[in-house]
């Protein structure tokens, strides 16, 4: 089997800087984890959350708790510090190569986007982002790790693209129309990012991150892993 | 400008798993900084190593503690808990937005290869792995952040690659030529690789982890960042 991960990220237009934060782990016991972080508001102050949020996390995570423990200790440690007053939301998605399961840890009202070989599944039961109700734990879904996966995750940047013109993007519409092309996840998350840029007139209304995950049967007999980074500086 | 780093990692034939670590986090004050660690021996408990001095290293940098004090934390976090009977290379490379510099900090017998349009330095002073000897500091180097350059890290098994038949790859002359073939990062890397299990009759002698960074001039007028990962299941 082969994993693909692919994470666009982009910022409110005409704001310095986005206040997502998105960071990827090895696991200890094997694999990767990956925290999508949105932090409350826009700007520099949602980055220092959500860099704060996407540390704890990353850094239990490292250690190698497991991710419910982590997502919980991410929202006691910003509850603590902040007072419960500020907000952010926060995914944890994660390849366990130890019980061979993919984990969604979700603390976000958007959902997350699930396709085992073109049958869609839409995980958006409630859900509370962390920091600021006492005891807030994360949705958590396990799932096999196996050929046909995709995974879609975001922030809510995405789903709120083009509603300042009334005609906000329909994800999961557009996911399940994506999964039927069976692009590659960087061509999946590339034209996620291309509608809502389109739908937001090319100015984010806010910061969108997008997270796709792929695992295909494809056995390239190449013992090789990639890290490749792309950013303006 | 824009900023590009392709890491490729593969592992020492017939071993379960690679010794080397190699991660990245976002610096709180902006940027970015990876770190590659080599592990003492190979496989399991080479794994071990390089996940302790890695994440050390990468759970400080993340807090903004800046990269000489990390790789010195590094080291003595690893002094300390093996009582200085076990080695790591260990180099960090940090795109510093703050100060607008790159830091290179080596701590590997191997050489940091940069180039500044097309003028090849390299960075080979002596220098002691992290966590046998007492007080042990990396050799650090602060470069500017301006287009046309490239920088080029690795662990011993691309230097060694080819050992085995007695025609070990000469790494810094290989570099030298894909220099003036202005290769995109993840091709550079690619070729790297590609050279090396040649050297190794694709039967890699170590575990090896390439890193390749290039600066170009290039506005694509795009404030989308891109992370992509790529892995055998």
């Amino acid at each position: 089997m082969h994993l693909d991960v692919a994470v666009a990220k982009t910022r409110k237009y005409a704001t310095p800087e986005s206040g997502d934060t998105v960071e990827m782990i090895e696991r200890p016991g094997g694999g990767l984890s990956f925290v999508v972080v949105d932090g409350q508001r826009s700007g520099k102050s949602a980055k220092v959350i959500s860099n704060i949020v996407a540390r704890k996390a990353l850094t239990l995570l490292a250690e190698g708790i497991r991710d419910g423990a982590a997502a919980r200790a991410a929202h006691d440690y910003l509850y603590t510090h902040r007072s419960g007053k500020v907000s952010a939301t926060l995914n944890i998605v994660s390849v366990d190569l130890e019980s061979r399961t993919l984990v969604l840890s979700r603390n976000n009202h958007c959902p997350a986007i699930v396709s085992l070989n073109g049958e869609l599944r839409i995980f958006d039961e409630p859900s509370q982002p962390v920091g600021v109700q006492r005891g807030t734990k994360p949705i958590i879904h396990e799932l096999p790790l196996v050929p046909g996966t995709t995974v879609v995750i975001f922030t809510d940047g995405l789903t709120s693209a083009g509603e300042r013109k009334g005609q906000p993007l329909n994800v999961p519409e557009l996911v399940r129309e994506l999964i039927g092309r069976q692009l590659a996840a960087a061509d999946f998350a590339q034209t996620l990012l291309h509608e809502a840029l389109i739908a937001d007139d090319q100015r984010p209304a806010d910061d969108i991150s997008i997270l796709v995950l792929t695992i295909s049967a494809l056995d390239q007999n190449d013992d090789t892993r990639w890290l490749k980074v792309s950013m303006p500086l």
